[in-house]
């Protein structure tokens, strides 16, 4: 569906930040491109996992025009660099009158970097709208101190000059906050730009690190998948990361997030599996 | 590496009985087929979620002659039916030391009806080992009532009809059981078959189910996807589901679970969204 590259606006809401922010460039029906800049790319310079499955996330819903419903993307070769240009091909395997499945495979120079499997879906109207999962209470992300992500002697000359366009924000939970002490709360945005599915997916890229702080360990690790599920709802800008690790086993790792708004409504939760590189 | 299908050894542990449960016939390099019988579908006559999400974890290990780490399975197609044969390609996307990156597809009479995702992997001696979830406490399964899944008027001549290899027994928090009460806990087992992580993904496909309760409504869901993420460890034969019903919105809902052995050893996590089928 070529035709929503035009306006790029789904199911009432514009999809042209998502676009802008990850540099996608349509190239023939079902095919788009986007090139690894410093933003989009990890301190070492290769890909950002928040990165791939934000490009799935744009792609499938403008390809189907809908809004994302749930997509896991597959982190398949880990050895991109700054510069490279990615080829990503959506495939929409079925298409019914409320949800639709797609397929997105991204490849650089011939190789398979990347593949993620996702709905998108219209919303129904009048159905059970319920949450089960309670908010935490943090403080507000206007007054919350910055967060500095913890990184390692190694590799602080590279993160000096990483250029990335997401602000996080301490955000430790408050006297009788209702969630595990285990779980880790951020606020985060990328300024300027709404919390769409695909930013949200961008930003929640994360669980490594909530693995490594519950181990007291440094460090954190590399994404092996990413999951995420949408609820519909969208924010404005600041979201709260809930960050909840599972387990780490064998050298590798798997947690979930709950992402909120400011208001606290639940908007999307995730997984992820990682292998842990934990230091000390 | 179908030289694995010789004697179905995953890491010192038998798979035989695995493949044995879903009827996989290997045919060829990559291939492999099984055929829609009535233990492996729905009450409906349709391809049942965990038996897809099985399939897919028991031909990544068995191609890659690793233990799974991690699957995601997609539902394209909805309308397989009693006798379909899937004929199912599994493609190693990636090698390395430790984990391998997986591809299954699995086509009935060339129409592709589900995708799956993976990784597998030899876990590594001497890492992190820690769980940050808390067991519930629940009755021992021995000592637990029958749970019978809540069926609708108008499928309880056709569930009669079934043929499940599936037990499961209630298993409601003890006082005191840190879970919160939105979390929907069950004892399930393949009677005779050990709890590997393809029988764990067989058992676990029940997310609808706690969304359906936690909203106070009779019903269920249709799976769009199913993802599991394991430790390594496995149980002789009964697991406790703790299932954790995120929200409901639109029509569709999410949620996860956790998998834990009868002496609270924490196996597997995971994650799911459905089309929801409320009644009521």
């Amino acid at each position: 569906m070529v035709a929503a590259w035009g306006d790029l606006i789904v199911d009432g809401r514009s999809r042209a930040l998502d676009h802008a922010l990850l540099g996608l460039v349509p190239d023939g029906p079902g095919q788009a491109t986007f090139e690894l800049t410093r933003p989009l790319a990890r301190f070492d310079g290769k890909l950002f996992g928040g990165t791939a499955i934000a490009v799935a996330v744009a792609l499938a819903e403008v390809e189907t025009a809908r809004p994302s419903l749930w997509t896991t993307v597959q982190f398949i070769a880990g050895d991109t660099t700054l510069g490279d240009r990615f080829r990503c091909t959506t495939e929409v395997l079925a298409e019914g009158r409320s949800a639709a499945q797609v397929r997105v495979t991204a490849h650089v120079d011939g190789r398979e970097v990347f593949c993620a499997l996702g709905a998108t879906a219209h919303r129904k109207p009048e159905r059970v709208e319920a949450t089960f999962e309670r908010f935490p209470s943090v403080p507000a992300p206007e007054t919350a101190a910055p967060f500095q992500l913890p990184i390692p002697a190694a590799l602080r000359a590279e993160a000096s000059k990483a250029l990335r366009n997401i602000e996080m924000r301490s955000a430790p939970p408050l006297e009788g906050s209702p969630a595990p002490a285990t779980h880790l709360t951020l606020w985060a945005r990328v300024p300027g730009h709404p919390a769409t599915p695909a930013v949200m997916a961008y930003l929640a890229d994360m669980v490594p690190l909530s693995i490594a702080r519950a181990a007291r360990r440094a460090g954190g690790g590399t994404s092996i998948d990413n999951t995420m599920r949408f609820s519909g709802a969208e924010a404005d800008e600041w979201i709260l990361l809930e960050l909840d690790p599972h387990l780490a086993s064998g050298g590798y790792g798997h947690g979930g997030v709950l992402v909120w708004s400011p208001s606290g409504e639940l908007l999307a939760t995730g997984g992820q599996t990682a292998s842990l590189l934990l230091f000390d």
